[in-house]
């Protein structure tokens, strides 16, 4: 699949399954199991087999052995291929509250293709200090610091109040594309990637799936 | 990330757009717009014109007005509706670390249903603290603590080696719904709802667009 270069064809969902495939396959590489079939592969992540097929061969040229399935080190290897785990982007963060010092600690970005150069925060106590090795440096040069990097990810974790001044800020200094955990709309110029991280979004599910156990235990 | 529909079949996927309806729609509050059209929410949300009109229709009985669209008021009362805003379920957290404690410090998780009643660690430098107004317990005394309480949602911010042996005992303790920020795959038995939160599901969307706006530039 080296040669696959059709993304406009993945859908984000798709896109959105593949971190959840990789981290149980990876689970299986140090047991004594080497095929793994759609089925059972829906069945652990709670998916339909149609879309865990669908998924597979958009990523993936691997064909599935009758009554074996697929071969977990080919998938494994064609999923990192396709998410570009190779090819890190740079990140900077703004905003070293509790959540963004989680996220610059978190250990498992590079493995996606983010790696996170420093973070900006304007609070005195912060700035000049290192979490988790990564700089924190005055919000005020960030936009310089930016020009003299390659920094393509701006990473947003200040208040919502903040925001949208962080945005605009990062988008002046050149960053392509924010991930944004901050619980707000943002506005940004066409051409400028938005990734809204809406941790709520989940919760509506749990709560839905949690009405529906109790409605079923009533007379 | 279950793509299966609920019984009632709105399907996972509306559930997990409705707070972005509702934090855009809130944000309109306080300006003088009355009223929303379908393709305006499209538009502000980058979403399908025609999901957006099938997500409120599954929601809300408010119907369209022609050139004007929904009323606003109305919608934000059917989806905090839906959503249960007004029934919360009770929550426990295990993992005081950095992402347990933006968790514990986070203030829109009860708009949403969700109020965090306590949080366990077996660090004793944060035994016996309170991080937001929430205290921080002995992890050995979780199983009674939940057995005198009606907390129903535990969430997993410990460490991936930790998760499994976290989520199990969560589970004896009758916890009925895993929120599961470690990234790992948890087994549980039938009836337990689980729901993950893998914070690089986004970031492999942000990489490819990334990747299609530099292919772009290429001659």
């Amino acid at each position: 699949m080296s040669e696959k270069s059709t993304p406009n064809q993945v859908s984000a969902n798709t896109l959105r399954r593949l971190p959840y495939y990789l981290s149980y396959l990876k689970s299986l590489k140090n047991t004594d199991v080497a095929y793994i079939s759609a089925p059972v592969i829906a069945s652990e992540l709670d998916l339909n087999e149609v879309q865990v097929r669908k998924d597979i061969a958009a990523i993936s040229s691997v064909a599935g052995k009758p009554k074996k399935g697929f071969e977990i080190d080919v998938l494994i290897r064609d999923i990192q291929a396709y998410i570009g785990c190779e090819d890190n982007n740079c990140g900077i963060l703004v905003g070293v509250g509790h959540l963004g010092r989680a996220l610059l600690a978190y250990k498992g970005f590079e493995a996606y293709g983010l790696k996170i150069i420093a973070a900006f925060d304007s609070d005195p106590s912060v700035v000049g200090t290192e979490i988790a090795g990564k700089p924190v440096y005055h919000i005020a040069s960030l936009r310089e610091f930016c020009q003299s990097t390659d920094a393509a990810i701006g990473i947003i974790t200040v208040p919502a109040e903040a925001a949208q001044s962080t945005c605009d800020l990062l988008i002046k200094s050149n960053i392509k594309a924010i991930w944004n955990f901050a619980p707000v709309m943002l506005n940004v110029p066409e051409g400028i990637i938005v990734q809204n991280e809406n941790i709520v979004s989940s919760l509506t599910i749990i709560n839905k799936k949690l009405a529906e156990i109790a409605g079923s235990k009533q007379p």
